[in-house]
């Protein structure tokens, strides 16, 4: 018994190793490709063939391509939740122009996270077991009450504030960067044409513009 | 010469006419299949089917399930904004709260364009030609334009504030409806467990709070 433990412990253990391992290199390569052209168009086949892996196998780890792209929307969430924190540690006080200034540099500093970012509610949640969404939700939920601190501590705000505030923050991040269709032929068009000026969307200032105000609206107490 | 005209006008116009009207069968089928289930649910072949129609032979009315979704996105655009004139041309004045409840009331009321608006710049404009992509944008601008003037007539912002507001309440009113994901087994677990409340999302009262603060922002002279 004692002899059956000893060898069988290290085995499993090396095993657990491996199966992360792979795991590792099978969101490394979806985060490669994806990183490189929009999300949308990375298919599982595309991972399966940058990680060297036949498909099948692939699905020992992740029951969907879905579920790789959630766990990869879920590791965003936890790096830009540390980068706020790591810029609210520098400061003891904040304006609402410097927070949301901040809100939008780190996420548009994350064009990646952005693209998961709408893909998420709309593809990615969808297309996992409940059980994935469960924990994949609970995950982001600790990050958003880590990036809530930030705001209640540095700017006064509500907790329904803050949450206000990272919906907006994270909901615009996404959708601006699918109008703003950066890389793509639509792109062209945009800055091709001077009556489509409008559609030539940059990120970064218009989010700050709108964290702007609606900062300063939740400090002027516009919701209480 | 004169005979020929005479006989051949009519001729075009009646295939004109049964041209438009078999458009108006298929966006009527879209319509219908769309507001029962998620648009990303609907395949060409469930319109072609729903239409009578074989798949190929609605081709030569809309290059791509795409198109059809974009101009029923379009004709949502038209819709939303005479809600939004109706409402603006039975009063002179308007507070912020009150702006931000019509806007956030007009949004919720159509969950077809809801959905539409999130699918429209990830999905439907990448799967359409550049001239259908032009046309739609040019659409949209009319429309945005429109309820623009409603937020400077009523509320006193400057054109880009004004043209802010509108991407915040269409941008915010689509994630938010994904997020909320009414009627699917999603929203039935995120109900179920306590831990999970924080993701069940009321969209209108939502949105009403975010769109609240931005214009009192914005009034605020946050961004100026």
């Amino acid at each position: 018994m004692m002899c059956v433990m000893d060898s069988a412990a290290p085995r499993r253990a090396r095993s657990a190793e491996a199966k992360q391992e792979r795991e590792r290199a099978i969101l490394a390569a979806a985060r490669t490709l994806g990183g490189e052209r929009s999300v949308r168009e990375v298919t599982l086949t595309d991972i399966a063939a940058a990680v060297g892996m036949h498909k099948s196998a692939m699905l020992r780890y992740f029951e969907t391509r879905e579920q790789i792209f959630l766990a990869l929307t879920a590791e965003g969430w936890r790096d830009w939740a540390t980068a706020v924190g790591e810029w609210s540690a520098d400061r003891t006080v904040a304006t609402p122009e410097a927070v949301a200034a901040m809100l939008a540099r780190t996420l548009v500093a994350r064009p990646f996270f952005c693209d998961l970012l709408a893909q998420a509610p709309m593809n990615l949640e969808r297309n996992v077991s409940l059980d994935v969404a469960y924990r994949f939700k609970m995950a982001v939920f600790a990050e958003v009450a880590s990036v809530a601190t930030v705001l209640r501590e540095r700017l006064g705000l509500a907790e329904a504030e803050a949450v206000d505030v990272i919906a907006t923050a994270t909901g615009m991040a996404g959708a601006l960067w699918q109008m703003a269709a950066p890389g793509t032929s639509l792109r062209e068009l945009y800055e091709s044409r001077p009556e489509l000026a409008h559609a030539v969307i940059d990120v970064e200032p218009r989010l700050t513009r709108i964290l702007t105000a609606l900062l300063v609206g939740y400090q002027a107490g516009a919701v209480r």
